[in-house]
């Protein structure tokens, strides 16, 4: 009865672990990627949203359909956000970043729409190991084989990567090989960073094998954290090397660094891509609510962004010195994680013998402890040629309260010794 | 390099035809499908927002991710409108509706996911002749085949019904055979409305060739309009009909009613199809912004909403007698149409010699005189059983000013006289 992706698409654990949060209000959660509930951006929007609804011509607006790309002004003023990230000045040619932009209902529907233009069933996404678990689910529904590349601390592995592609010119599988998916800072699950000059020796290696492949393998790099780097600074995209306006996707979000309420995504894409995107995107739904659009617009425009921003890094900075101090404290000594620069999440490594997964001893006594993770093997993709570790943890310190972090991680510390 | 979804999908007329009028702000469009820009809720909308974001709680629920099927709250305040549209009162089981509904980025996002999870290329879509035309696009762009439904003055036809339906058992095409699509209330493009009894035979109808196809062959009421009658009025829906709950799927919107920039529309679905439904929700965007489902919500609870509605169904209806009065004054006589009775829009019937098509000499000329209107043949389906009427057109009233409805009309007919 139902289509091939109705019966295929698997619950997403996200779901599951949001809506037991959302039942279950004494729990604390360090699972679900909510975010900081204090840095909540309520007397600007609450300004803002005033401001625009008490002139006409813009009230109107905001509240009528817009295009299907999305705001032009927000489009510009996100081309300018990213340049000014990449400290690229405006003197410097950078490609009309904004007219290759969409605006979509977060950037999780960005990546959704781009992996359908992109990808049929049986095509390779190239993922990091571990990734976004919910990028999993999007590749699992739609009949996508993944290929898992190894991590470093500075990184996304160079040499694994060669390996792997290698491997598919070898089986003929490059053909089916459509990308590279990147998530470049702060990645969640695993908190660290690719650099730059990795970026680029990512792209030179895509382009090496091209020619076997008999069409461009692109580079999806998912800034989703970008902004929610401690220190406010990060290393340049992708987007901006010679070459990539051809190779690269970029996806980021105002979801994350100003309100997950508020669902205004965007992705820059290359040009041959635009066009179908958009098509797609005008089935979805015409084009993304203009009223959020035009909020986010005039929190950019007004200063009120970048002021709640920097408060908001400084709350999870704090919350991620709480949560380190705690299992400073609380953890035995065998486990073992890394601190974060940025990001909502710390991943965690326990002892090869302690199994962490949904069905697992440990995640029930969890849960029987009031505290909710997400286990690490989630973030893994299926792929026979690499196991899957099921003894990690993400550990998000975003939504908790600081009281709450320190008990979550308490408990799970005493579940963990005993 | 593309998928096959992103080779197929077909530029949406609908999102030329919105750019079109975007970029020539002096053109009349009675093409594209914005509406009244006098009845906007500005002010309610100004005054729900600063209610929601005052309050610290409310507040930050609204700028904080909901669930993925949507808010608890606004999914009861619309399963009881839909009730008190169909008059059913409490007292009444009327089988959990809110459960069963979810809560997307407009209907149009509702009725992409529902093909989605229903519907593989290849597969059978019974449409309306002619029928919302965006609905074709979802349509094409995931391959999916249609047969057209012969309309009578009130509502499709059932005796074409049942003989489609026969020769598809007889090819043995009823096997993939999904549902049968119908814009029940106000319909567009025509205007027209199918009653009740009506609705109640298609669903004996479709019953009795289940056997034949081997699974459900759903009706989809797409309830876009029903709120647009100038009345207020509506026949009831078959989703109370004995035995509808899990065979009628169920959508509307607050977009078209309340406010397009707003983005909130919803979808009540039988059992069986909703867990697939909300894992494909989640996957596009986990669930939609919250905060513009607060302020339907607020809408609706504050009687905000039914004042504004009132409202906006007078201005409808006074545009509409401007539509009829011009048409009646400036179109020649061979010029067939009927005055709709809620809706956006008018249908009109010119002598067959005339082609409308966006390449005919009538289109073109028609934007030479500045106006735009939604050539006829772009509302019917593929379908090689059924020709496809080139000499129609819909007409519609909603965005353009009263001034703008006579001016349009008056160059139209300026063309047709010449």
């Amino acid at each position: 009865m139902l289509s091939q992706i109705g019966r295929r698409t698997a619950d997403s654990p996200i779901s599951w672990l949001m809506k037991t949060k959302l039942e279950r209000p004494n729990l604390v959660s360090l699972a679900a990627g909510f975010t900081d509930n204090e840095s909540l951006p309520l007397v600007s929007s609450r300004r803002l949203l005033n401001e625009i609804l008490k002139n006409e011509e813009a009230g109107r607006s905001a509240l009528q359909y817009g295009s299907t790309a999305g705001d032009d002004i927000l489009r510009e003023l996100t081309a300018m956000r990213i340049e000014q990230l990449d400290k690229i000045s405006r003197n410097t040619k950078t490609g009309g970043l904004a007219k290759r932009m969409v605006i979509t209902h977060g950037s999780q529907q960005f990546l959704y729409i781009l992996t359908e233009a992109l990808c049929d069933p049986g095509d390779i996404v190239l993922v990091e190991d571990p990734t976004y678990f919910v990028y999993l689910g999007i590749m699992q529904s739609r009949g996508l084989k993944g290929r898992g590349i190894a991590m470093n601390r500075d990184g996304i592995d160079l040499e694994h990567l060669e390996m792997v592609l290698e491997s598919l010119r070898r089986s003929g599988e490059l053909k089916r090989t459509k990308m590279l998916y990147l998530v470049s800072y702060f990645q969640n699950p695993t908190g660290r960073s690719t650099s730059l000059s990795i970026k680029k020796e990512v792209l030179n290696l895509l382009k090496k094998y091209e020619r076997a492949a008999g069409h461009p393998i692109y580079l999806l790099e998912d800034a989703a954290y970008r902004e929610l780097g401690f220190s406010g600074q990060s290393d340049p995209s992708a987007i901006f090397v010679p070459g990539a306006s051809s190779r690269v996707i970029y996806s980021g979000t105002y979801s994350k660094p100003f309100a997950t309420g508020v669902r205004v995504g965007f992705g820059v894409l290359p040009d041959v891509l635009l066009a179908p995107f958009l098509r797609i995107k005008s089935n979805h739904d015409f084009g993304t609510s203009h009223l959020i659009q035009k909020l986010v617009l005039e929190a950019l425009r007004s200063g009120e962004y970048a002021k709640n921003l920097a408060k908001a890094q400084h709350r999870y900075q704090m919350k991620a010195n709480v949560m380190n101090d705690s299992i400073s404290k609380y953890f035995p000594e065998l486990v073992k994680w890394e601190k974060p620069e940025g990001g909502l999440n710390f991943w965690a490594e326990l002892p090869r013998s302690i199994n962490t997964g949904l069905k697992s001893k440990f995640f029930k006594e969890a849960l029987n402890q009031n505290v909710l993770y997400v286990p690490g093997n989630l973030c893994y993709v299926d792929d026979s040629t690499r196991c899957k570790p099921n003894y990690k943890m993400r550990l998000s310190f975003g939504a908790a309260s600081e009281k709450d972090i320190r008990k979550g991680i308490r408990s799970l510390g005493n579940v963990l010794n005993s």
